[in-house]
């Protein structure tokens, strides 16, 4: 039996960046099938630390609040190190998120958790349903049909065949500690209550076993883990480098005296290893454990012996590490053992038709919780990019921003995870001349600037068509390149604290209408629309209305770029949406003092009353000061662009239409 | 065909007051029945707004979140009056809710949404079904029972038929309006999605059509809206009055030139009637109009003739109030229009086993937005002492509370109303001389007063058995009545702003184990259990550890009230949980510091890290200056006891143990 089908967007590998990937499309609209070969969703264990900027990402589909309600909230890493006597001691506190970069802090919640919110979210939208215990077995990519963007071009075809239950079902090692049977996979019993239909689909994998089908596809994203048999079909590589680290993982609820296990923690003992403490949701903790003690596999890979590893090993190695303090547990959750491994792919496309994302591309120790969020981050950069080229609103060239945007934030994850491992395995200093030891300070300060970088705040994407910067600090290209007589230069000191590459920071301003406060990243939900964001200043200030004024006449003229690249039957804010923040004061204006095109009516909703702010004092939440946030003049104001995907792409004068129409202009498609 | 049932409570009418019911007994493990005569849950317009304490109740119950995400939110409230030319014109802004007396802000919300969160809740946590399309036909109630506590008394009995789907299905009176057909009642085709399965079921109704069951119940619930036929049956009157103010209500998407149409406004033109705004969720608008041009309706009842009312008479009335400006509309979603008038029933139960409440027992205007949250916080009131009853802590005395609190809001508010529709309904005041006319100086006072009545903040018990204050304010008679030899007195002046009789306050604090800020509400979650928050006060301060040290060794004692009326097979914290709130710096301390008592061990879970809270600095969301916004002295601390619904029974000393056993003595019963 074969059937046919034909698909926009194929996903294979229904895990964080798959999912991600999805709900893009969901999003969007785009006709995408989700493959995996997995029977069921995972419940429990995995990945667990979710970034400021991941939550921010979540709040821009509309499910961070899930994920803030459920998860534990991480505020404060201590450090515990052996004291003069050599008995460990609390060196030291930092919080664990900077304060003042994100609205959210760092949180912990199991991967399934995480997994669910995109499903939900997911079958709300839209018809996309993830289809699991389907295998990929052929891929046939015709390189010649790459630059074809007509409607019935598939240059990609891929056979599924549909297994079994028993084939869909990873073997389940069957652990027994402290007289409690525990997995270390993906069954577990206290499954929340909306996974019990997961189960149920499982069960009826068989109807579909071995029925075989063809699937042709315009993209096709291989986000199927470390493992990936889309990478295999390419024949790309990851390439990197083992370490002799190995490390076992506990997730348990802890009876213990010891008196900081709901605080982050970094244990080092003097001679015993390393112990991680990272609390989470429903009492337990996870530890990360270091193990000194596990023989090599007879094998010679020189790789530990993992049957020589079990939770009694591991807890008994971490009751060495943390004395004098004790450490047993009745509810053991998850566990798992590994070794630290940091490779990244040599190509992170094919041609611009098949991408891989997540482990595919990038592996690495899972201590700092970067995993999960930087592959999420990977299709969060790449999702909005396809379905606007599918819509015929961008030109194929922006897909080329992802490898270069993307295989950047890889090496800088693998040079930090490197850092930290190395860090975070060592032995520590007995004094200043112990050189091979290492040092508390020199841990503190790694540990304070991996901050910026675990938080997901600081990636900064070079200059490309998409990014109007200068292109110095990076070798990325300069934008302007498709079409436009000379790139798009910003102007960063209009907007000192936006910066040109980075995501929008995000500060609370009222809406004209109604006074209420948001967050102005709240305003900037992820659905594929670029946003122009015109700081037009304080009104009352000489020049600042005539230049609003101007800017709004050049926009609501019939061949702006607003008009331009918005088909016909697009609602007017549908590829470009205009929004507007004034620092005047609130109750000098009405939402109907302003332009009509900042402001537009619709013959069935009225005027739209979602598009002017104001950066004024609020009743309830404070005065979000977002001009001197944001390093905004309110005597000149500013012109932010800002990607779908809430990254900064350009800053400009109210004055200058001109350079907003270029940009626009060298990669967007005009319409009809 | 008849069949039998046994319950441990009843309760009729599945609306706002009934489903707050539900949810406590859903929380509380009770044995359940709910049936409602309608064949369906509601899905859009009926009441709307949800006052700050209302949110803070749903709160309690875990979805406050949800409501606060979809609900419009109301901040300011603009006053249009007619100016010297006798044109309508903004005369003055006043905040919507008063800033600083909740965490939360006055809300809007269809019933349909309210509905759907408690249906999810009751959904989730307990096997409580709601009926629909069972009409209660008999009801016996033997009164010699009343007091009987034994577990097979059941003295209430009532028949209850299954309808058809006919039957369940109100008449739905087809209205065209500007070429759109809108209901006025219960059916729309934008339904949200999880509303689907209602509407299935609805059709499920006829396969029980016209049986007959009998119920056999312990406590039954009659909140069977201002037609009660619980009311009827036990034979109580509504008393109150009527007035000849007549209204038009219109949920409209507007299309309007009206500049402040996003805010609440309250609208007086000079000669025309008065109009208030009420902005919603999804672009819809409610506006209350003042009909000032219709017939009476023949029948000589003074009641308006109905049938010469329609949304387009409706709407011509707005459009002359609020001339010069002009408002159409080209989506209705729901429209009705009613008489003023004022209620209250004579009697809230029948010998505390059969019990009113909501529209049964109180009716009124609904411009304030108060009906639907007086009546949720009638049952809020009355569920977990009921279901404490039921579970054998507490002595049955503790239900006459419930008329006692209840009737004297109920009275407060249509005290309020009356004041309100008077001064709303009237016509404004031509200048200073004007003695007929309402002034705006008048207007705008009564509405900030009436502000903290609207926020459900206000709310004050009287002393009683559970409200240990002097009963001067109040004729409820003194609490310590059941067994205590002399009653209990608070001392006020050790927590100013803890007013005993009213809500607990919420501020910030954090938990010492893992430096998290909760708002302390968030700490007191609606579970059936008491609190004990013990403000120990700053314990580097003489005197404050070794009082906390002498109060938690009391707590301790095997004789302690904490273990007497706790059963053996409940957990520590089942029936009174104590809470402490220190305020020395929160890293001068680690939760084990803390007697035992305080933050118990439980063989499985380990120790209580949920326990001990400092009233210290966070590092992401301030501080929250708890001691100092409770009125409390850190040198000298204080004692709280907290009812299951938060309102505050009594303030006292850290050193007085006595006083605690003394009130929980007055009704809480020994447990073997």
């Amino acid at each position: 039996m074969t059937s046919e089908d034909h698909v926009d967007v194929l996903i294979v590998g229904a895990g964080p960046a798959g999912m991600m990937m999805a709900t893009w499309m969901a999003r969007c609209g785009i006709k995408t099938r989700i493959v995996d070969k997995r029977g069921t969703k995972i419940f429990n264990g995995q990945a667990d630390g979710l970034q400021c900027r991941t939550l921010e990402i979540f709040d821009s589909f509309g499910f961070a609040d899930r994920a803030w309600l459920e998860s534990n909230h991480m505020l404060e890493i201590c450090f515990w190190n052996p004291d003069s006597t050599g008995k460990i001691a609390r060196s030291g506190r930092i919080p664990d998120t900077i304060p003042g970069i994100s609205r959210f802090q760092q949180v912990v919640l199991n991967q399934g958790r995480i997994e669910r919110f995109f499903l939900d979210m997911i079958d709300r939208e839209s018809p996309i349903r993830v289809e699991r215990g389907v295998l990929p077995t052929e891929l046939k990519f015709d390189e010649s049909k790459a630059e074809d963007t007509s409607p019935d071009a598939y240059p990609i075809t891929v056979k599924l065949r549909h297994l079994s239950e028993e084939e869909a079902t990873p073997k389940q090692v069957a652990t027994s500690a402290n007289g409690m049977s525990a997995s270390d996979g993906l069954f577990r019993s206290n499954l929340a209550a909306d996974d019990t239909a997961d189960l149920i689909k499982a069960a009826e994998l068989n109807a579909k076993a071995n029925t075989v089908e063809t699937v042709h596809a315009k993209y096709m994203l291989g986000a199927d883990g470390a493992h990936s048999w889309v990478r295999r079909e390419l024949g790309f590589a990851l390439e990197g480098e083992s370490t002799d680290y190995i490390w076992g993982v506990l997730d348990i609820v802890p009876i213990t005296d010891f008196p900081d296990i709901r605080m982050r923690c970094a244990i080092h003992s003097a001679e015993s290893g390393s112990v991680m403490v990272i609390p989470r949701e429903n009492k337990l903790v996870r530890l990360y454990i270091q193990i000194t003690t596990t023989e090599k596999s007879a094998d010679g890979s020189g790789r530990a012996d993992r049957s020589k590893i079990n939770p009694e090993v591991i807890l008994q190695a971490a009751n060495k590490i943390m004395a004098p303090y004790t450490l047993s547990y009745r509810t053991l959750d998850w566990w798992t053992a590994y070794q630290i491994g940091q490779r990244v792919g040599t190509h992170f496309s094919a041609k611009e038709r098949i991408f891989l994302a997540g482990d595919a591309v990038h592996t690495h120790s899972p201590k700092a919780g970067q995993g999960m969020n930087v592959s999420m981050q990977d299709t969060f950069n790449l999702g909005w990019k396809i379905a606007s080229v599918l819509k015929g609103t961008a030109d194929r060239s922006i897909l080329k921003t992802y490898e270069v945007e993307r295989s950047s934030i890889a090496h800088d994850l693998i040079k930090f995870d490197h850092k930290f491992s190395r860090l975070f395995s060592g032995r520590p200093a007995k004094d200043v001349m112990d050189e091979e030891g290492i040092s508390l300070d020199e841990f503190k300060e790694a540990f304070a600037k991996g901050n910026m970088f675990a938080s997901g705040i600081a990636v900064n994407y070079g200059a490309s068509q998409i990014v109007a910067k200068a292109p110095e600090a990076s070798t990325n290209g300069a934008n302007g390149v498709n079409g436009a007589s000379k790139p798009v230069q910003s102007q960063q000191e209009l907007a000192t604290e936006v910066k040109v590459g980075m995501r929008m920071p995000s500060f609370k301003v009222l809406n004209q209408s109604d006074a209420r406060p948001w967050h102005f990243q709240q305003r900037l939900p992820s659905n594929g629309t670029w946003r122009v964001a015109i700081f037009a200043g304080d009104l009352s200030l000489p020049g600042r209305r005539e230049e609003l004024d101007a800017l709004a006449a050049s926009l609501a003229k019939p061949k702006s770029f607003l008009k331009r690249f918005t088909p016909s039957t697009g609602r007017y804010d549908s590829v470009i949406e205009v929004l507007t923040v004034h620092s005047a004061h609130r109750t000098d204006y009405t939402v109907l003092d302003f332009p009509e095109v900042l402001r537009p009516f619709h013959e069935v909703d009225g005027w739209d009353y979602n598009k002017i702010f104001v950066d004024d004092e609020s009743y309830h939440e404070g005065h979000g000061d977002a001009y001197k946030n944001y390093g905004i003049d309110p005597a000149k104001g500013a012109v932010i662009v800002i990607r779908p995907d809430q990254y900064v792409s350009y800053v400009g004068p109210v004055a200058d239409y001109d350079s907003l129409d270029r940009f626009f202009s060298g990669f967007m498609i005009e319409q009809k």
